[in-house]
C-alpha cells in the first residue's frame, strides 16, 4: 500500500520518471465517495494582538509568533512546487502590503497561480470585517476596495464569501455583502452553541439563506457553518515547529506510521460526513497567521492525500470554497432555508458575545463619523478632480478598511493595536481634510477651471468639534468674518442646527445674501469644559487657556450635494438669544420644546415623564435613566467579548436627578447630572420632531473592583409582548423576539446578554398605538428585557480579561502627560414617538442625516470681499432636483481610471412604509447636471464585473420555496434616458464614463 | 540613504531591470574595512531532546519544536532564490535522510549550490561528534562515513571543522580529525569561562593549535573560539515566529527602523571587532534547530547586507568558515599559539561540565563494545565480501556514527533518546552479527569458494554475555560439542583467558588438535545471578529458570587477523579445576596471583595493601577502595553535564570488606562486597602482569535524596608532585597538572571537579621510580586530587536537572513488568605497576587487546565431523607474519565499490618508549597474503582526498616557531614493494584495488 522507493546502502534514491516519492494530489473529486476537501488558508487578523504591520513584517513577536509576509512568501513558493496545491487569501489590506514589494517576476509567478486556480482570493475585502459592529456602507466600501485591487491586477472576482472568524453573522452580509457582490457561498465558524448541536444534529449546518425579507430567494446564498472552528481537525494542523504527528512513510526512519495516520484522517472524515448532507465535507487546513512556513503544512497534506487514496475508502483533494461550493451544487440536494441572522453569538450558557457590540465606543464613534465623513469627501474629490499623486482619499479610505476588520471596529484588539487603528484613521482623516478644503476652495472659488487644484486652500476644519475644540470659531480676527461653509452630502436639501464654541456673544449671523439669521447662544457647561481641558491637554499636548463662553447656534439650509455659507462677524452687543442654564424650581413639571415635539419632565425628580407631539396627537408617558450592570462571576467575566452581568438587576444609577434647563428660539435643552459620571443635555430643536440626547458617559469609576456597562433605559408604557426590531448592519430592521430563536428552541441561560442585538441604526418596538424608536451615532448593543422598555448599552470598563484571546480587560484610559483617566465618552441618541407604522420615515431620513451630517469649513475673510470671489450657495445637481426622500446616494467617488462608481440606496424594505416602500427613479442627467454621462455600466455591489455577469445558482430549498412576489427591482438603465430605477432596499451600482 | 521604491496609489511598484527593491548582498570582502562574515548555520543535534529521526520529521515538537526537514527544505529554496547567499550544513546523519528523499531535481539543483560555494559542508562527519566522551577510531569513522557521502555525492571536500557544541576540545580533534582530515580551519563556541575571559583581552580568541606533541606544526591548524556563543549577536536572531526587530524599509508601513538596524548592526560588530584580530569578524547566524523557514533569516540578512554596506562604515557579507579562514591568512597576520587542549570546560565558577565524562556509564560502555566489535566486524566482512543488500555493516556504522554525537555518547541526551541510541545500536549490531556468523562460516568451511555466501550459518553469539546470559554455552545437546571459534581482530597473535557460564562442570576443553586444554570452573557468585536474572528478563522479557553454576575459563591462543577453534564436550566426572569462592580467615595477609604479579589483601579489613611483580621488581604499597560525591548545592546541581560535588571529601563506602578468594590455576580472584550495592571481583591472570578489576555498582540508593557520583580512588605511595597523566580520545596521553591551566592562571573555584578530565584509554601517574597505570572500558572521567592518587568515576545518579538544556535529572533505571531499579553498571578496569618509563608498552598493548577483544562465535556440532568439515585455525595474513607491536590495524574495510579502506596506526607517541617510539614497517604483502594489491592510494585520514592534495596553510605563529625536528613521518609506498612505513603516532590511510 504504500508507496516505498528502493534505497540503497550508501546508493542513492533510484527515481522514476524524475518523480521521487512523488505524492499523487491532482485526483480531484472521486464520485460515490466521501469527498474530503482540504481548503488550505491562514486566518490573518488585520490587527488584534498586534498591529497590522507588527503582524505584517513580524515584529512585536513576544506577543504572537505571526508574519504575514511569511505566509505569503512561503505560500507561493509552496504552490509553486506542486500544481496541484492550492491556497485561498482573504485580507487584502495585508495582500496589498506584500504584493506592493514582490518583484515582477514573482508578480507574474503570482498571476499565473491565480489564473490557475491554485490561489484563490476569497472574500477579498480589505479585511474580514465585523458583521455587527459595521455598517453596510462601511462594509461595501471596504469590499470594494479589496475587490478593485484584485480586478485590477488579476482579473478575477472572488466566489466565496469567508467570514469565518466574525462573532455571529447579519443579515446584510448574507444577502447584500454576499448574493448582491456576486458570492454563491458563504462560509464562517462562529454560531450560537445551542443553535450548532441542533444543526450538527439534523444535518442543518449548511443552508440556503435568505437574509433580506426583501429580496426574499432572488438573494439568497449557499452558506457552510463549520462543525467545528476553521482550524484544522484534531491532529492536522501542520504549523511549522507545532505538535503534531508528521506522516512518516520513509523506510530510513523509525515510526514509520502511514496506516495510523490514513485512520486517524478517515475517522475524522467520517465523524464530519455524519453531520453532513452529501459526501463532500470541508476541512479547513489552517488557523490564526498559519502558514509560516507553507512548506510544513503542504507536505503533511500531500502525503496524507496520497496515501488516503491509495488507501481508498475516502477521496482526499485540495481544494477551495468554489471547488466545495460548486461539488455541494452539483450533488442536486434540497438545502434547509435559513432567513434572518445569526446574532446573538454564544459559545456557553455563560458566553455571550454581546459585548463586543459596545467595547470601545469612542473608537467606534470615530469610525462611524470618519465613515460619513468618508462619503462626503469622496464626492468633494470627485467633484474636484481626483488626484493620484496629491492628498486623496485612499488613505482614509485604507485605514476605514482596516477599521472594519472584526478585531478594530468591535473594540476587541488590544490597546496598542487600537490606538494603531486610531493613527490610521487620523492620518487618513487628516489627508481628506486636506481634499476637502482644496475641493471646497476649487468649489466655491468664481474662477471657471476648478479642475486645477487651488494651491493654497483657504479653508479649515474643525475635527476637534466633539471635544469642543474649534479654534477658527473661537479666534476671528478683527475685521474679517468667519466664512462658514457648509457642505450638505445628501441628496436632499436640508436644514439643521449648527452649533460651535464661541468666546462671547456679540456676533451676528448672516446668510450668503447678507441677511441677518436667528442665532442662539448656549451657555457652556462644566462638565463641556473640562472634557475640553483634558482632552485637548491628552491629543494636542497643550489645553487652551481660554474656555468658550457659549455655544453659537444657529439654523443653516443647504442644497443636496451643495453647499450654502454663513458669515459670522462680530457687532458690539449682542448677536442673538443667549441661554442661560438655570434650575427650574417653580413647578411640579417643566414642559420643553420650541416645536410641536414637547418632552415633560419632573422637576423634584429630574425624571422624563412624557412625550407629545401636538402634530400628530401621540402622547406617551416615558422614563428614562441610567442603569449599570455588574461583571459577573469570574469563571466568566465581561470583557471586550463577553457580557455577562452578574445576574442582578443593573443599579440605577440615580432614582432623582436635579436638571438645569434652557430655552430659545431655536432649541431647548435639558441637563442633568444623573451621578458625577454621567451628565446628559436633551435637546429639542425647532423643526425637529424628535429628542437629541447627548450623553457624556465616564469616567467609569472601578474602585469598587466592580467593571461596569452602562446602559440607558427607556420605559413607555406599551404592550409589546416581547417584539422589538433592531438594524441589520443599518440597513434592514430585523424582528427580535426576547428569549426566543426562530431555528432552535432556546434554553436560556442569560435572561440579558442572550437578549442583546446589535444596532448601528436603532431600535424600535410598538404597541397597536405607537412606535418608539431610538437611533444612535456608533455601533452600541441593545435589548428590550421587559415589554414597553428598551435599552441601550453606551460605556464598558472592565478590569478582567474575558478569556477570549485578547488578553488584556476592557479598561479603557486617556493620559496627559501628568495624569490618567478612565475613558469619557460623549455621543448622541435620538428619539421619536410616533404613530404605529409611520415611524420608518422618521428612521430613515434622520438615520441618514446622522450618517451623513453637515461638513463644515471654516475661513476668515472679509465678507464682501468673500462673496465677491466666492459662489456662496450652489447645487452640483440640477438646481431643480433632488432625489426621492426614500433615495440616498451611498457612493459618488472618483476611480483612479477617471470613471465614477455611482451607488443609489433605496432606504425601504418592502412593506415597510404605505408610500416610500416602493419603486421610484432617479434622473441621472440632473444628478449629474453639469456633466455628460458619456457610458454607463451597471455592475456588481463592489463593481468588480458587469451586474449581469453574475450567476445565480438555482438551489434547492426544502419545502415549498418561496415566490419572491414581494420582490421588485428596477429595470435596465436606457443609455439614454439615464433613468435608474430603485425598488425596495435595491442598491444599484454604477460605473459612469463623463 | 534608503532605497525606495517609487510607491503610487493603487498603482504598483515600478521596477527597474526586473529588480524590485532587489538587495545588493554580492559585495563580498572589501579590504580597509572591518568586514562581518554572517555565516548562516543550522545547529542540528544528532538526538538531544528528542531522537535523530524526531528531529529529523519535526514529529514530538511538544519537547521542542525543531524539524531538519523544514530546515533543509527551506534553506535549499532560499538559497536557489539568491545566489549571493550562503550556508554551512555540518551533520551528515540528518543530510543523508533528506538527501535520500530528495528528487532528481533537487538533487542537481543542491549539487550546483554546493558547486557554487552556496551551500558549504562543514565538519561533515555524520554527526557533531564529542571530544571527551568518544575514541579516536570512532571519532574517525563517523567522519569517514559522513565524508565519503560528501565525496560520493558532490565531489567536495569539507574544509572547517565546526565543533561549535562540544563542551570542551580535544587535542585528538585539532591534530588527527583537523589537520589530518584536511580541514585548514576548526571554529567552536565552548572554552573555560576564565580561559575566554583573558582571550578576549588579549585577543587571543583565535590561534595556531598544535594538538599533537610530536607531530607539532606540521599538524596544525587555524582555530576560531567565539567571543560568545554560537548563536547570533543579540537582537540578530531571525528564526520564524521568533521575537525580533525584522529591518523594516517599507514606506508603506510604520515603523521604518533601517537607521537604527545598521547602528545595531554596527554597534555589535564593533564590540566584536574589539576582541579580534584583523578586520574579519564572523557573526554564527544560526542557533539550535534554527532556519525551520530559512528565508525568515535571508529577508534580514539581505536587508543588513544591503543597508549596512550603503551605510559604508563597516562591511557585511555572507560568507562561510573557508572564506573566514582565507581571509584571516590572507591578513598575513601572526597568531597565537595554542597547544594540548581546552578541558575541562566550566561555564561558571560552579559549572565544570566534567560530569558527562561519566555520565550513562552502560551506554558509553556498549558504544566502546561495538566500537570494537564494528572492526572486528568490518574485518570479517571485507574477507568474504561485502553484500550491498544482504546484511552488511553499515547499519552498526550509522548508529556508532550517530552514537558518537556530542548529546549521545556524553549521555546528556533524554532518557528516551538514548533509549533510541541504544536501540539503533542494537539493530546495528544484530545486523553485524549475521555479517559475523556468515562471514565465520564462510571463512572456517572448507568449500574452496568462499565469496558466495553460506547461507545458512551454523554459529550464534553471545551479546548479552556481559549480564551472563550466553545460551548456546549453557544448553550443550547430547552428543555434539560446543564449538567455539575464536576471531583474533588484532594483527598479532594474542592469548587470553576465555569465560562463559556453564550449567555443570563435567566439561572438557579441547583444542583443534584434539588436546584436552586446562579448564577453570569458577563458581557463579549471587551478585552475578541477581544481574543476570533481573536484566534478562527486563531485556528479553523472560528470566532462565536455570542459573549457570560456573563460569568455565580456559585459555585461548589465536593467531593474527585469524582464529582458532575449542571444543566444550560433556564427560562425566570433572572436567576441570573447580575454584568455589571461600572466605579466608587463617592469616592476616592474603596474596593472590597465579603469575609473576601479585596483590596482597589485608583479611582483617578486606583492603587491597600491595601490589608486587617478582618479574621487574616492582613492589607498590596500593589501597583501593570505593567512594562517592553528594551532588552540591541547588543553585548548581550535578547532571548529566556538570559535576559539582557538594565540597565535603568524598564518603567512603566502607573502611572493611570481607573479602573471598578463589584460586586456580588460571585466574586467582578476590570478590568483595564493598556495600550492599557496590561488588568488585579483581583478576589476577596466570601470564598478564596485570589486575582486571570487575565492578558492578548500583542501584545507587536514592532514598536519602542525595544524588550520589561513585569513584574509586587508587592510592598509592608515590610523590607525583600534583603531576598525571590522560589520554586525549584514547591515543596521546596529555600531561595533567593539578589545578594549574597552561594558558592563564587559574582561579581554582572547584578543586575537585575543577581537576577531572576525560579518560578513553586510561590515566597514569609516577614518581621517578615507578609508574601507576590504568586503563579503562569505556569513556570515564578521572583525576589525581592528592599526589599518588588516582580515582576514576564510574557511576552517577543524580535526582535534580543541571540547568543545561535536557531537563532530566540524571537518574536511569531499567524495568522488568513489574518492578523498576536504578540502573546497575558493571564493568573493568586494568592495573599495572611497572617501573618508571615502562609502562606505556602495557598500557598500548593491553589498550588495544581491551578495546578488540577475540570475538567469540558459538556451534553445537558433533566435534569430528565439525573439523572434518573446516578449517579451525588460521590466520588471513601470512602464516609468518604478524604486525609490529607499535602497530594497530584500526581499519580494514570494504567499500561500497569493492575498494578496501586501510588504516594502520602507530601507537607510540615520539619518546614515549625507547624501542617502540620509532619508525617501524608494515608489510602489505603479508597482511594481505592471499590477494593482489593491484592499486594502492594514501588518502586523508578520513578517505576523502589523496594525502598529496592536502595544502597545509603557511600560517605564521608568534614568537619563535618550533622546528618539529622530533616528527618523523614514513615516506612514500612504493607500489611495488608494498610497504609502509609509520613514525611515531602516525596513521596512514590507503584505498587499495585487490
Amino acid at each position: 500500500m504504500i508507496k516505498v522507493c528502493n534505497f540503497f546502502l550508501w546508493v542513492f534514491l533510484v527515481c522514476v520518471n524524475n518523480h521521487c516519492c512523488g505524492y499523487e494530489t491532482g485526483g480531484g473529486i472521486v464520485e460515490g465517495k466521501l469527498n474530503v476537501h482540504l481548503v488550505p488558508h491562514s486566518h490573518d487578523d488585520v490587527g488584534w494582538l498586534k498591529t497590522v504591520d507588527q503582524y505584517f513584517v513580524g515584529s512585536n513577536n513576544s506577543i504572537q509568533g505571526a508574519c504575514v509576509e511569511n505566509v505569503l512568501d512561503s505560500v507561493v513558493m509552496s504552490l509553486l512546487r506542486d500544481p496541484n496545491r492550492k491556497f485561498i487569501f482573504a485580507e487584502m489590506a495585508f495582500f496589498r502590503r506584500w504584493w506592493l514589494m514582490q518583484s515582477k517576476q514573482i508578480q507574474a509567478q503570482v498571476k499565473k497561480l491565480v489564473s490557475a486556480g491554485q490561489l484563490e482570493f476569497v472574500n477579498g475585502g480589505w479585511c474580514m470585517h465585523d458583521e455587527a459592529a459595521t455598517h453596510y456602507i462601511d462594509m461595501i466600501d471596504q469590499t470594494t476596495l479589496g475587490h478593485s485591487l484584485i480586478k485590477s491586477n488579476f482579473n478575477v472576482t472572488p466566489r466565496a464569501g469567508w467570514q469565518i472568524d466574525p462573532f455571529g453573522h447579519s443579515a446584510v452580509q448574507a444577502y447584500l455583502l454576499g448574493a448582491e457582490l456576486g458570492f454563491d457561498s458563504m462560509h464562517f465558524a462562529r454560531i450560537d452553541y445551542q443553535d450548532r448541536a441542533k444543526r450538527k444534529d439534523d444535518k442543518s449546518l449548511e443552508v440556503i439563506w435568505r437574509g433580506s425579507e426583501t429580496f426574499g430567494s432572488s438573494s439568497q446564498i449557499f452558506t457552510n457553518v463549520f462543525p467545528r472552528h476553521y482550524s484544522a481537525p484534531d491532529g492536522f494542523n501542520f504549523e511549522v515547529s507545532g505538535d503534531f504527528e508528521p506522516v512518516q512513510d520513509s523506510p530510513l526512519l523509525f515510526d514509520m506510521n502511514v496506516k495510523k495516520r490514513v485512520n486517524d484522517f478517515i475517522d475524522a472524515a467520517l465523524t464530519q460526513a455524519n453531520v453532513t448532507r452529501t459526501n463532500h465535507i470541508m476541512w479547513t487546513m489552517g488557523d490564526d497567521f498559519q502558514y509560516q512556513y507553507a512548506e510544513s503544512w503542504f507536505k503533511q497534506m500531500d502525503k496524507l492525500i496520497h496515501y488516503v487514496n491509495k488507501d481508498g475508502r475516502v477521496n482526499a483533494l485540495y481544494s477551495t470554497p468554489s471547488v466545495y461550493t460548486d461539488a455541494k451544487f452539483a450533488s442536486n440536494m434540497s438545502w434547509p432555508l435559513k432567513t434572518h441572522d445569526f446574532f446573538p453569538y454564544a459559545d456557553g450558557g455563560d458566553s455571550y458575545w454581546t459585548g463586543y457590540f459596545t467595547s470601545r465606543p469612542a473608537l467606534k464613534g470615530y469610525v462611524r463619523s470618519l465613515s460619513g465623513y468618508y462619503l462626503a469627501s469622496r464626492q468633494l474629490e470627485y467633484l474636484t478632480g481626483r488626484k493620484n499623486n496629491g492628498p486623496n482619499t485612499f488613505s482614509l479610505g485604507d485605514a476605514l478598511g482596516i477599521a472594519q476588520h472584526h478585531d478594530a471596529v468591535t473594540g476587541t484588539a488590544k490597546q496598542h493595536t487600537t490606538n494603531d487603528y486610531e493613527k490610521r484613521l487620523a492620518i487618513g482623516a487628516h489627508e481628506a481634510e486636506a481634499v476637502v478644503n482644496s475641493a471646497l476652495s476649487c468649489l466655491t472659488s468664481s474662477a471657471s477651471n476648478c479642475t486645477i487644484p487651488t494651491s493654497k486652500s483657504t479653508f479649515t476644519q474643525c475635527p476637534l468639534l466633539n471635544i469642543s475644540f474649534c479654534p477658527p470659531a473661537e479666534n476671528i480676527p478683527s475685521g474679517k468674518s468667519l466664512v462658514i461653509v457648509a457642505y450638505n452630502p445628501l441628496g436632499w436639501k436640508r436644514t439643521d442646527v449648527i452649533r460651535f464654541p464661541v468666546k462671547d456673544a456679540n456676533l451676528v449671523v448672516q446668510d450668503n445674501k447678507g441677511n441677518t439669521i436667528e442665532a442662539q447662544f448656549v451657555e457652556f457647561d462644566n462638565v463641556t469644559s473640562n472634557l475640553r481641558s483634558f482632552y485637548t491637554e491628552a491629543y494636542l499636548g497643550f489645553s487652551p487657556k481660554d474656555v468658550p463662553k457659549y455655544w453659537l447656534l444657529f439654523q443653516a439650509s443647504v442644497p443636496p450635494l451643495g453647499w450654502n455659507t454663513y458669515f459670522i462677524t462680530q457687532k458690539t452687543g449682542k448677536g442673538g438669544y443667549v441661554s442661560m442654564l438655570e434650575y427650574t424650581t417653580q413647578s411640579d413639571t417643566v414642559k420643553i420644546g420650541p416645536g410641536s415635539l414637547k418632552m415633560s419632565f419632573s422637576v423634584k425628580s429630574g425624571q422624563l415623564k412624557r412625550i407629545t407631539n401636538s402634530r400628530t396627537g401621540v402622547d406617551l408617558p416615558v422614563q428614562q435613566t441610567y442603569l449599570w450592570y455588574g461583571s459577573g462571576d469570574q469563571n466568566q467575566p465581561s470583557g471586550a467579548y463577553i457580557f455577562h452581568p452578574n445576574g442582578s438587576p443593573p443599579s440605577i444609577v440615580s432614582r432623582s436627578v436635579p436638571i438645569k434647563v434652557i430655552r430659545g428660539p431655536l432649541v431647548d435643552e435639558v441637563h442633568q447630572q444623573f451621578n458625577p459620571w454621567i451628565y446628559q443635555v436633551t435637546r429639542l430643536y425647532k423643526d425637529k420632531e424628535h429628542a437629541e440626547f447627548e450623553f457624556t458617559i465616564g469616567e467609569i469609576p472601578t474602585d469598587d473592583s466592580v467593571g461596569k456597562e452602562v446602559i440607558t433605559r427607556i420605559t413607555a408604557n406599551m404592550v409589546t409582548n416581547k417584539v422589538f426590531y433592531t438594524d441589520s448592519n443599518g440597513r434592514d430592521f430585523l424582528k427580535r423576539v426576547r428569549d426566543y430563536r426562530e431555528d432552535w428552541p432556546l434554553h436560556v441561560t442569560q435572561p440579558v446578554a442572550g437578549n442583546y442585538y446589535p444596532l448601528n441604526l436603532g431600535i424600535y418596538t410598538s404597541d397597536k398605538k405607537t412606535e418608539m424608536s431610538v437611533l444612535v451615532d456608533r455601533a452600541t448593543g441593545g435589548a428590550s428585557i421587559k415589554d414597553g422598555q428598551m435599552e441601550i448599552m453606551f460605556h464598558r470598563r472592565m478590569l478582567e480579561d474575558d478569556g477570549r484571546g485578547v488578553g488584556e480587560p476592557l479598561d479603557e484610559t486617556v493620559c496627559t502627560k501628568t495624569t490618567c483617566q478612565g475613558l469619557k465618552v460623549r455621543g448622541n441618541y435620538y428619539m421619536s414617538v410616533d404613530k404605529v407604522g409611520s415611524g420608518s420615515r422618521w428612521r430613515r431620513t434622520t438615520g441618514q442625516e446622522i450618517y451623513s451630517p453637515l461638513l463644515l469649513a471654516f475661513a476668515h475673510e472679509n465678507q464682501d470681499h468673500y462673496k465677491a470671489s466666492h459662489s456662496t450657495r450652489s447645487t452640483t445637481m440640477d438646481p431643480n432636483y433632488s432625489l426621492p426622500p426614500n433615495i440616498a446616494l451611498i457612493t459618488l467617488q472618483e476611480l483612479e481610471d477617471g470613471s465614477v462608481l455611482l451607488r443609489l440606496a433605496h432606504l425601504y424594505e418592502a412593506g415597510e412604509d404605505v408610500d416610500f416602500s416602493t419603486l421610484v427613479k432617479v434622473e441621472l442627467k440632473k444628478v449629474f447636471a453639469h456633466k455628460t454621462i458619456k457610458k454607463i455600466k451597471e455592475t456588481s455591489l463592489s463593481a468588480n464585473q458587469d451586474k449581469s455577469a453574475i450567476k445565480k445558482t438555482p438551489w434547492k430549498v426544502e419545502g415549498k420555496s418561496e415566490t419572491g412576489s414581494r420582490t421588485v427591482k428596477g429595470g435596465p438603465v436606457d443609455p439614454l434616458t439615464l433613468v435608474v430605477e430603485l425598488g425596495p432596499m435595491e442598491i444599484r451600482t454604477f460605473i459612469l464614463h463623463l
